[in-house]
């Protein structure tokens, strides 16, 4: 059978075709009847080819349903939700509902994307952006964010999970926009305001795991899940193993829907670390053709653990065709000479040359010995364009991961968005960071399983076994406390918050790559040049003499005086010198 | 630290250095001491960094020694050989011997390798091929097989495993040929011979796991192996997990040894699908690049279960660098052809149509769903050049692997080799085939360990629950019949034998690809076109007449009339016209 026949390629779950009734399709190897149910009505699916069944039936838009499955092998009847849901309307124990995903109207037809060389991210999670927690909610900050220089908005993830709140990674309904923010009807809503802002927004999507509590009922279906691999947080999906073609098309189709229906710039795939695939087509590369199928100017960011440029080259010179990644190792070389922080992976870092290096190109393990690791680790990039690579101060990982979730050190915030900022990479901003937020960013969730409740506490005690410096009582992800904290207080540090305004003005009188960068590591000074102004900056406690030529200091993180060939900066001090 | 300094790039193992002196240097981080015993003799190892130890003793070459373990973590001393060891004169739990490998006379400095183009390869195993079972025994034979028309021999593995007999997948000491077989020194004088005579040698090597045996004496020195994936065979070889470096190391020089020390012309590397790295670096990648940086002419040829390209692409097109791959989709489709079996992978198979892909290019499975696997599997290998699949009617896997190791049944030889030997691709023969042997070739092993014994048992059992065909009882391939059956009796059929001296003489004055391919799935014949001559074949057990305007028969596999636009074929007949 050739590959473009193949059953599962017509679109899976419900598509509505008007006059109360919907196409219905789904993939259920493991069943010998499968049918929709809804108003105390059934319709039977009808066999296909290959576990795939589908049928019309009376179920239309805006209508709850199951699918009831008969079980391979006998046992009791079952009543499961969609695993192509597009909406859990009471979450993911409860019934789907059908979308109409046309029927929004959208206002956003003169809206035109940033190119990534000129976009600024802004990482934002819905349920803490504000006191409503909503998508509806986030919108009224959106031109104070366009005003401040920023052109696109990262959601984190919003599939179905678990409960009321959390993080979102262990989302179940990969398709389904969760309700506590306002269901996929809300999510088109935000999406259309920042479009009408001039903002693009971006939606994080993970697809190297499901959420432990949505595994029954998946494998309730078939075998969308994998003993090949192991992630960290439960089982890898089945994308190389027998029967992994309709998973595929599932996670093909899951992308593409954020794309088209809701007129998504772009998504960020967590981990694709954890995306195992030895196949001839990878998956990561698979979701970037396809997501560039449906519209050529959407992003695919990856977060990529790997250092491996074949991520983000082109399909034509042997890549996965990914717009862009993140760039994990500025942010750690960065951090550490800020911070010192020295602790689990930390320990590969902390000179300030790892940061010239990063400067160039992101990846400082690039074919290097990583003592972390224990191995050789990464590929050069030189090759990729500097725009492609993702770089922050903070993200939700470097401050929610860390025990009590808190967010970088206050003396060190001004240098830091100092280096993203002006950087030749793209750059990435963690809500809040903009004006010195200063609640923390906590690891919470609310699940719905006892098993994974506990095992959950247990994963982030053993998680901080290897950040020696913390020594007191873990908060309990589970509690509602957590996700409070986390809450944005808005209390503004003005400072700060007039920093990056300068910042993110003076970024667009800079261009091209970072040259001439030199260093002192003993002095931990840095100075790097770049088309239109050149970076100093002082990663010292102490005041450091920079020598330079320069003599006009465009803008400065602290009083700067020049003079006789140096700049004097402050301890963690940096300036744009012209 | 940057990857050329890594102290693991220094010669790993013993390297005499003359005057009864060597240089040793071994990988042990999971020991807290390392030295070299010899004539009750010890000299200790200094720790270079990062687990690695080395040291200049008075062992000389020729001499036994040992290497010495003091445990981390405490435990008691052990005494084992060396994983880089070249020679174990008293096999796997013996000691190691210092190799002088630059002392052998070569007399083959005239020898040109064929290229690949022209490489018509002669599988062999060792043990069975001669009554002596060893490298010498193999010499006297060299002369036959190159006036058949064979120009290599490929050798089954024989880095040193369990026992005095086996296949040799169960390798333990990766770089040490058996003393079954004549060690390091007779595989050498092979070499040589065959060189003298004309004939290229080509070298098993399994790269993907380790005997079972050899398993626990490898742990001690450092993690070789990763909990990460796994093998049908055992634990996966640790290639891209922590501490992979040195692994890859160890590897590296064992192929590139075996190319400058041994003066093989190439490596055929075991099923590369069961080695498993996800690093930016690929190990077979680097394999082939280490090979042809040694010797650019040496070939690099994988076994691959993967159908998938990149595998045989250049460096330069997002490949792999392999010069050629094992064809296991054009031998099935063949076979399947043939002899009606549809047991297990067999099942994808049985039309003349997937035989007539398999001509143009052998990957029948190129991106197309395949039943067996439940999966699309494969990607297009147009690009990949004709004589970069190996082809073949029998091999070692294909007639072992067999319940009672039986070879294709006669009937179907003749037709068989018309195939393979009048393909585009690079034809190899598996020993005997060439004359009719009966002789099976059973599955035979000889472990030193009651736990490996059973498992081996319990294995082959399982394996053939899959082939249905199957009632009786299996042989036990622990038992020395298993072993013995399978030597090669040098009965011969002098009609097949003539044939395929018959059939290499026409391979050569055809050319080019495979064009203008037609079949009749009914009538159950396939003809095509190459430079030089046409192919027509009968699969059905009936005559056929096969339309052509051709009317010379260069040569066909039985009587075959020519006449009026048409060809008659005898039942499972070939013929090449003109």
């Amino acid at each position: 059978m050739g590959r473009d026949t193949l059953p599962w390629l017509r679109p899976l779950g419900a598509v509505p075709s008007g006059a109360g009734e919907s196409a219905f399709r789904v993939w259920a190897p493991h069943a010998v009847a499968v049918a929709v149910a809804s108003r105390g009505r059934e319709w039977p699916l009808a066999h296909e080819e290959l576990g795939v069944w589908a049928a019309q039936a009376a179920v239309g838009a805006g209508e709850n349903y199951w699918l009831m499955l008969d079980p391979l092998g006998g046992g009791s009847r079952r009543r499961l939700p969609d695993p192509a849901s597009r909406w859990q309307p009471r979450g993911m124990r409860g019934p789907s509902r059908v979308l109409d995903a046309s029927a929004f109207a959208w206002t956003d037809a003169a809206f035109e994307a940033p190119a990534l060389e000129r976009l600024v991210l802004y990482e934002l999670h819905v349920g803490t952006f504000t006191p409503a927690g909503t998508f509806d909610g986030v919108i009224a900050s959106l031109p104070r964010l366009r005003e401040l220089g920023v052109n696109a908005i990262e959601l984190m993830p919003v599939a179905d999970f678990p409960g009321m709140r959390g993080w979102g990674y262990d989302g179940v309904y990969i398709s389904a926009a969760h309700r506590a923010y306002g269901g996929p009807l809300g999510l088109q809503r935000l999406v259309d305001a920042a479009h009408r802002e001039g903002l693009a927004v971006i939606l994080d999507v993970v697809y190297n795991h499901l959420g432990d509590s949505g595994v029954r009922a998946f494998t309730a279906f078939g075998p969308y899940f994998t003993e090949r691999y192991e992630t960290f947080w439960g089982k890898a999906i089945n994308y190389d193993d027998a029967f992994s073609d309709p998973v595929r098309e599932w996670v093909l189709q899951s992308a593409c829907g954020w794309i088209r229906d809701f007129h998504l710039d772009g998504l960020r795939l967590d981990a694709i670390d954890a995306i195992f695939d030895t196949g001839a087509r990878p998956i990561v590369a698979a979701i970037a053709a396809r997501v560039h199928a449906v519209n050529p100017r959407a992003l695919v960011i990856a977060e990529s653990g790997l250092n491996d440029p074949r991520v983000i080259r082109r399909p034509d010179a042997c890549g996965w065709g990914c717009d862009g990644q993140w760039a994990d190792d500025f942010h750690h070389a960065l951090r550490v000479l800020l911070t010192g922080d020295r602790d689990g992976y930390y320990a590969d870092f902390g000179r300030v040359g790892d940061l010239a290096r990063a400067f160039r190109r992101p990846f400082v393990y690039d074919g290097r010995y990583s003592p972390f690791r224990g191995r050789v680790f990464g590929a050069p990039a030189d090759d990729c364009r500097p725009e492609q690579f993702i770089v922050f101060a903070m993200n939700h990982d470097q401050v929610g991961n860390r025990a009590l979730g808190e967010r970088l050190e206050p003396a060190a915030r001004p240098l830091a968005a100092f280096c993203v900022l002006l950087s030749p990479f793209t750059p990435m901003l963690f809500m809040g960071e903009e004006y010195g937020e200063d609640a923390p960013f906590r690891f919470f969730c609310d699940h719905i399983d006892k098993r994974v409740i506990k095992a959950t506490r247990a994963g982030r005690r053993k998680e901080f076994a290897a950040f020696a410096g913390f020594g007191g009582e873990l908060p309990d992800p589970q509690s509602i406390e957590s996700f409070e904290v986390s809450r944005l207080t808005g209390r503004t540090d003005g400072v700060l918050a007039e920093l990056y305004a300068r910042l993110l003005e003076a970024r667009r009188s800079l261009s091209g790559e970072a040259r001439a960068i030199e260093f002192d590591e003993d002095a931990r000074w840095l100075k790097l040049e770049r088309d239109g102004g050149a970076l100093v900056c002082n990663f010292s406690n102490v005041a450091q003499a920079v020598p330079t030529n320069r003599t006009e200091v465009i803008l400065s993180t602290h009083p700067t005086r020049v003079g006789e060939g140096k700049v004097i900066l402050e301890p963690l001090a940096g300036a744009l010198l012209r």
